[in-house]
């Protein structure tokens, strides 16, 4: 893989990354002179052989890649729905890649599609890892990336997102003034961004109410139904919550389950809230109030996103920026005041 | 695209069909000799020029299509999961295309991938249709491919799907067997494959019991829930039947929505059985009965058979069978004997 980047080749030329960023997607506002002379250099350096072939020589493969981190939630599965009908609509042929939570698959993931197999990526991170310098590959490869619900503290691009820190914030603030007291947040792998802003806004609620942030009260779980369970039990056995807020709907389902087994009534001894994407929480004993983002429209803002990104590199490329889309709050029976 | 098929090719060259596929699969046990003089003739009559580009030399796309009819519901995302699991685990990357149940978006898709983007292809079928002749152009290159879920009457391949018929007629017996004797069947488009089959199984299990069969209780409907809802809310008003076995899951949820609007208690007044892929049935008011299909187990099954058509091109392409996969009758409250 090449190591040379972009921002080195301009330098060696004395050019703009705009400039050259031109020159690699053939763009007819910098001169047949210049963009010769960026192409020389670039062979002459070795950058990006695999970009000629795609891009530089209109030939694109006409496909981008989707990679998430799991399968088989709604909300994942809404968010492709959205991604693919934009993709569709520009003719384009759509991978799917699942990492498994892993930051190494998803770095083995991005390491194949550089060498011309994708003219774009959608990425919603793995997890939270130390090494992310697969997407500086990316970006050396000049692949417009854009991430969507999950990031990376240190991803300098396109991130469309959820406001979690607010309905969170909104969530927990409606547990509260329901009357709870000692709320438990529930959550998998509290490093990964959404998990630590989701809890950002959970222990805003609390100190905007006086009420202490305890660490037993915190839950973080694995990806593995039975031990979750076992964990629900502990916590709900040992220490008596009367609120629990779960960052992600499978921890909710679980709750119930635990708290039917325990004879735990929900709402009477312990009202539930969660983020999730179920278009039927309404018709489940007892109704759940959920923080339901808008997964569809998110799928369909990032893969808008990386169009623009594709159709203009130049401009999008230099004007990174995160899009917040605002999540529904729906109360329902689960936090019911009774 | 080339209209010479490997069957003339084989009989131009006086050779079996499964020689000519080893040839261009670059197979061990045929002569180089041999080899030559196919490729020659095939080059003569133009016959797939992509198949030599990806597989006779070698160079295969490592790449599969999965094609969908619809996405966002719980089967086609387990299904997905499963297949992008096997796929995953074969180093392959997974295209996927939704066709909106809609046959020319089907062709369509099919006819971008025979360029040699594709090694095979998994789909579930968009709808009847007439022309199915996109399924001859796969054949044509030499691509294989396996059904899931759906299929077409004419197609003669591989196909994996459910033990359908008999779980039908088992869920509308339960449905007799808890007292109902005017059994309503909601389907979309009864005339894809899995819309016609369940009926059968619903005929059989009316016979069986000497019920009469009534197309005013054959509730043939759209992809548009809020046309779904009037009808069967009209169904319920007008044929005031005693039990509903919906072919799918959706079906049901409107049919959950709209007892509860008209008053019509599940399952006092009307029992209910579906289709459904949910795996929170059980948590449902009231809890929902259901036939629940291994739409998972589905997903891997059709990938392992692709795969292994991709291993063993000539022994595979020859012997195209059908895989029924068992589903689970689960009876919970909403067709409970009150």
């Amino acid at each position: 893989m090449s190591q040379i980047t972009i921002v080195d080749l301009a330098e060696k030329l004395g050019l703009s990354k705009s400039t050259v960023s031109r020159a690699f997607r053939d763009s007819s506002d910098i001169s047949s002179k210049t963009k010769e002379r960026i192409l020389a250099k670039a062979e002459e350096l070795g950058f990006s052989p695999n970009l000629y072939a795609s891009s530089l020589r209109g030939n694109r493969s006409q496909t981008i890649a989707i990679i998430i981190p799991e399968f088989g939630n709604k909300f994942f599965s809404q968010a492709i729905k959205g991604i693919e009908l934009v993709a569709r609509s520009k003719k384009y042929h759509t991978l799917i890649y699942v990492t498994d939570n892993s930051v190494q698959n998803e770095a083995s993931i991005v390491r194949s599609l550089v060498n011309g197999r994708v003219d774009g990526v959608l990425i919603s991170a793995s997890g939270e890892g130390k090494d992310h310098s697969h997407l500086q590959t990316l970006l050396d490869h000049g692949i417009p990336t854009v991430f969507f619900d999950r990031s990376y503290d240190d991803f300098q691009g396109h991130f469309v997102t959820g406001n979690d820190f607010e309905s969170s914030r909104l969530a927990t603030q409606h547990l509260i003034d329901n009357g709870c007291k000692k709320i438990a947040y529930l959550v998998i792998n509290q490093n990964v961004s959404i998990g630590k802003i989701r809890m950002d806004g959970y222990r805003k609620a609390l100190e905007d109410n006086d009420l202490p942030f305890d660490e037993r009260l915190i839950l973080d779980t694995e990806n593995d139904e039975i031990k979750n369970r076992a964990a629900i039990q502990r916590l709900l056995k040992q220490h008596k919550p009367d609120g629990i807020f779960a960052s992600v709907e499978r921890l909710a389902i679980s709750t119930i389950r635990v708290a039917g087994q325990e004879g735990i009534q929900i709402p009477q001894d312990l009202k539930l809230i969660c983020f999730s994407c179920l278009d039927i929480a309404d018709l489940l004993n007892p109704s759940l109030s959920v923080v339901k983002q808008p997964a569809f429209a998110m799928g369909k803002e990032a893969a808008n996103f990386l169009f623009q990104a594709l159709d203009k590199p130049s401009e999008n490329l230099e004007q990174p920026n995160t899009t917040f889309l605002e999540s529904n709050l729906i109360f329902q029976a689960s936090s019911q005041l009774i």
